[in-house]
């Protein structure tokens, strides 16, 4: 039996090996996702994103115990805002919701942020299918929302929360600004600090100045206190009150062709990327670049275009199509 | 004259509207940054980074103002965690930095973060290069650091200050992990806040832990309160002991090295997407795809190896290089 076999029938070792070849980038993996791809689509998928600091950890952990009271079956996915250089995830999933730990419902999974090739948001997609496959109900992903790549891993989310929390000072009101759009649903946690009754207000004003088209969902904003455990059932309750909104108004089939078309060209783009990496090591021409824009005698747009068409024109030759 | 003529003769409209045009990804653009290529490469580039509500603005401020009395002209490319869907820049160039706004020695660009095609990273250091060829002597690249474009952002920096503030909570820990590896100068910024001391601590402590390679630079944490401007003329000698350090050592050949070959795969990875976004326009295979994703007909690896070898073949009929 295949390792994707295994998932489809919810065997979570096996589950979790395929995690770490895709994580390893190990060939198999593609063609373990590719037999698990028909099995996917039954999760649903909640986003965790807000600044550092918002209490986001304790939020997933408050939001699992929530919906696992109500019988789902959870699966977590935590990007852990760590060195891109050693790659590891610092808060592992050891020290992680141990309350959970012994609960075979529940799934946690982190990845770290990684400068390698394929992106981030292309791993999180694929170990939220592995989940999704092995039949987790609810798949939450938490992140750190202020990169590109972090809005591109929200943007896969059924349902996005955007966590906020009181007093966090200058560029917030930015960062607010930027994250009106991706947000489903906010929150103010630590609500019990000072000024949280102004940041939600703040927050409510700005959403209510927003120019949103007729017939869209409206966010509201809700205060937590993760840590004790207030505001967590309302909060559940407006994250499924948004899945129907989204089922009931059709939107779900533009949600649904948009994060198809964001994740096919995840994959093209991985590929056209280690295409041109194998292109250019037969002939070391990449070193032969670098010196050269090093001694200014040539420029990186001129090499790039030059590649290109090579690339595109000899990778011809061998192959025929 | 070409824009790069007049922008390499020091004409400021000329830089201000090559910006514009690498911004809106004009055709012309390219041409002109080939010219203006070997004319960069004098700027000392200075990157600026830290979590949200560290006051990395106010930093900036002062340190273009330390730079501008040590008679050296300072350009600054901040880049807003606004709207990756707007695409505008809301802390605009006009309400930063107003004390400069008069003085011709200062040139300052606000970027927003885009999902286009193109990457932050790239854009980045298009403008950088700009301001360079301009004659700016010193080029601060301001950005809130966690995500991994920012990551990218701060490694073309030559001298990388990570700031932080006391007291951000939970998950800081781990974001000072993340960002002890590239950070070459830390600042507590807001160091008259209660636990300064202690993030200062922390902050040396985790450094002293790293097992730095022998005659490697050894990051200093400084102090500073940049709304009272202490601590400032200490920051600005840190960063040019940093600058003798990589020249004195030798270790700024392989800093170029490294940022070269990164520059260089921004630009052919803009283009290797742009010519499969040109491929699939053609026949419309894109929409056929997502469609296939959507009742599971195709799974989207599959479908990206076709597009590969289709792509890669198919481009050369009507070529012939």
């Amino acid at each position: 039996m295949t390792l994707a076999e295994q998932v489809v029938q919810g065997d979570i070792r096996a589950a979790a090996r395929l995690m770490r070849d895709i994580d390893d980038n190990r060939p198999n993996a593609v063609r373990e996702l590719k037999q698990l791809y028909p099995h996917t689509g039954k999760a649903y998928i909640i986003g965790i994103t807000g600044p550092p600091g918002a209490g986001k950890s304790t939020l997933v952990d408050q939001l699992t115990a929530s919906f696992r009271k109500r019988g789902r079956k959870v699966g977590v996915v935590a990007i852990d805002p760590t060195s891109p250089f050693t790659g590891g995830a610092i808060l592992g999933d050891r020290i992680r919701m141990n309350r959970h730990s012994c609960d075979e419902g529940v799934f946690i999974r982190s990845l770290a942020t990684r400068g390698a090739l394929g992106g981030l948001s292309r791993s999180t997609t694929d170990v939220g299918m592995v989940m999704d496959a092995l039949g987790m109900d609810i798949v939450i992903i938490e992140t750190v929302g202020v990169g590109q790549d972090e809005v591109d891993i929200v943007k896969a989310a059924h349902t996005t929360c955007v966590v906020m929390v009181p007093g966090l000072g200058d560029d917030i009101q930015a960062i607010k600004a930027g994250i009106l759009e991706i947000g489903d649903v906010f929150v103010v946690n630590k609500a019990d600090r000072d000024g949280a009754d102004r940041t939600a207000r703040e927050l409510s004003t700005m959403l209510e100045m927003r120019n949103a088209p007729q017939g869209s969902w409206n966010p509201r904003v809700l205060k937590t206190e993760a840590q004790r455990g207030t505001g967590i059932e309302e909060l559940t309750g407006e994250i499924l009150a948004h899945r129907d909104f989204l089922f009931s108004s059709g939107t779900i089939d533009n949600f649904l062709r948009e994060r198809n078309q964001r994740h096919f060209m995840d994959i093209l783009r991985d590929g056209l990327i280690r295409s041109a990496l194998d292109f250019m090591a037969a002939d070391n021409s990449m070193a032969r670049i670098v010196e050269g824009m090093g001694n200014n005698s040539i420029d990186p747009y001129s090499a790039a275009e030059d590649v290109l068409s090579q690339m595109l024109a000899d990778t011809n030759r061998g192959t025929d199509h």
